[in-house]
């Protein structure tokens, strides 16, 4: 696993991600070579919602890219979560699918909890499973079969770009299951000692003025002002955050929860589009890889995923 | 759950787990009455370590002192994994029994997470399988069927003394599975801002400096000093220590994580003993009685955790 060399600060998300879809097309190539076989993504998407439909779009255009096949289950947004249940657990029984996500969020009428844990843990593409999370905490004792793509994705981000995570402190700003909760358990793994703020902290610039490494992942566009990072700090930003653009072709843009002036302070910061967001879809297929070994026994996927990152 | 009134500033581990065992007795009586079912705990003890020995002792003693009838599985210390994983087994198929605790540490030869994860997760009294540990962790969907006993200890202590958890920052001390880890999980799900500092943690007093509360996990006698306790601040001491004592009865006597002249600066702090130790003894109990409920279908054990607890 080999650093990329920057010249600039950026940690080119696209760029890593590129090289890793690129190892595991080739992965992927001597699997189907050695055993016949070609991993398997499941996708369920429930409804029409636009960016639901685009990130499924990006995920399948990837999938196909390096050889994996999806298997796709379309519902009605009126679908109820019984069905929605029905169609995980058909691909759970789908020996050509080694992976299943389900696009989020679900419409309101569902119960995301129940529909997520429908999916087998051998099958849990997204690693969200209460088993694969606990596995993620815990110290020792089996790994998980799958990681969260997108803390998957951060540590995996630094770790090609030779940032040192042990010993730093670490803060997340954000706790949710998806990015904030296991990307600190990541960290931790790694060594790094780790705060977590999140709408209940009274003071968090306080906090973020003390880090050497911010993972920001609270949704809230350009959030984290300049001003707060420490000169020499690594930011990571996961935000997303469409905001209104006159002078832009589609009248918005995407923004992170970061200021971008804090390039001008830190050491290492991600680009938002085409930092973080790239690498989460091929920590996904790193997944459904895993897994795919996983079920024709060929590897432990502990070794592989400790190989991989950041266990 | 009202709060006991304190004079000083102890927080008094011994008081409030006398009365959370004669709350616990009470409700026990009441399911032996309308159900004909006693709580039964099986523990499993290989060796002959005197302080195992000594733990599941008290354990005993204060399970049959609340009506929770005790199942022993005794092994000598060369019995092999496959000999303790048995007897694990022969206590998940006994309907008798709704809790099982490992008493740890096992023999070197053995296997812990192997033989953990041999327990049925619907009668794992100590919360420590991965899917109860995952469940702590996760926001919403199901809560975890038992909490680790020493962290969940904690936590009531403080809610006894209605300290106030949310929006505060806490520092815990040691990121061990069965403190340090969950400890945090409860504490952030409490609200808190949580800080987890471990060994590869370069600068420990700084951040010990910064807390509201702190949690003291590590094992290493009086390593906190006084003087880095922020003045005000809530000390939770989970160290049990072993020191020697020339002018102690038994030639040793036992000692916190934190240096004693912490109380002249603290709010509240648990003495070393008589603090955490028997909290986590009664939150045993209470796992107990959580799962003979949920073994008996009588009530949705999520919502008791959440309302004996953290959630």
């Amino acid at each position: 696993m080999s650093a990329l060399v920057s010249a600039s600060k950026v940690l080119d998300g696209a760029a890593t991600a590129k090289a890793i879809r690129q190892e595991l097309r080739e992965e992927i190539s001597r699997l189907r070579l050695s055993h016949g076989v070609s991993p398997g993504l499941g996708v369920v998407l429930v409804g029409n919602r636009p960016d639901s439909a685009s990130y499924v779009r990006m995920k399948t255009k990837v999938a196909e890219e390096i050889g994996v096949h999806v298997v796709d289950a379309r519902l009605d947004e009126s679908a109820d979560q019984e069905a929605i249940v029905a169609a995980v657990r058909r691909l759970n029984d789908d020996p050509d699918v080694h992976g299943i996500l389900v696009q989020l969020p679900l419409p309101a009428h569902v119960d995301e909890s129940i529909v997520l844990g429908a999916i087998l843990d051998d099958k849990d593409a997204d690693g969200f499973s209460a088993t694969n999370m606990g596995r993620l905490v815990l110290r020792g004792g089996p790994r998980p079969l799958a990681r969260p793509c997108t803390p998957a994705g951060c540590i995996e981000l630094l770790q090609r770009y030779n940032v040192t995570i042990a010993g730093k402190h670490a803060v997340v700003l954000g706790r949710s299951n998806i990015v904030g909760t296991p990307v600190a358990a990541l960290l931790q793994a790694c060594d790094a000692t780790v705060t977590v703020c999140h709408s209940r902290t009274p003071n968090v610039e306080g906090h973020v003025k003390q880090a050497d490494i911010l993972v920001a992942a609270i949704g809230k566009p350009h959030y984290v002002q300049a001003g707060w990072i420490k000169p020499g700090a690594v930011v990571v930003d996961v935000g997303i955050n469409s905001v209104d653009d006159p002078t832009a072709k589609r009248g918005y843009r995407l923004v992170g929860d970061v200021d971008l002036n804090a390039k001008d302070v830190a050491s290492y910061i991600t680009p938002v589009p085409g930092g973080v967001g790239p690498m989460t879809i091929a920590m996904l297929m790193s997944n459904i890889l895993n897994l795919t070994r996983h079920a024709l026994g060929i590897v432990d996927v502990e070794d592989a995923a400790a190989g991989r990152g950041a266990s």
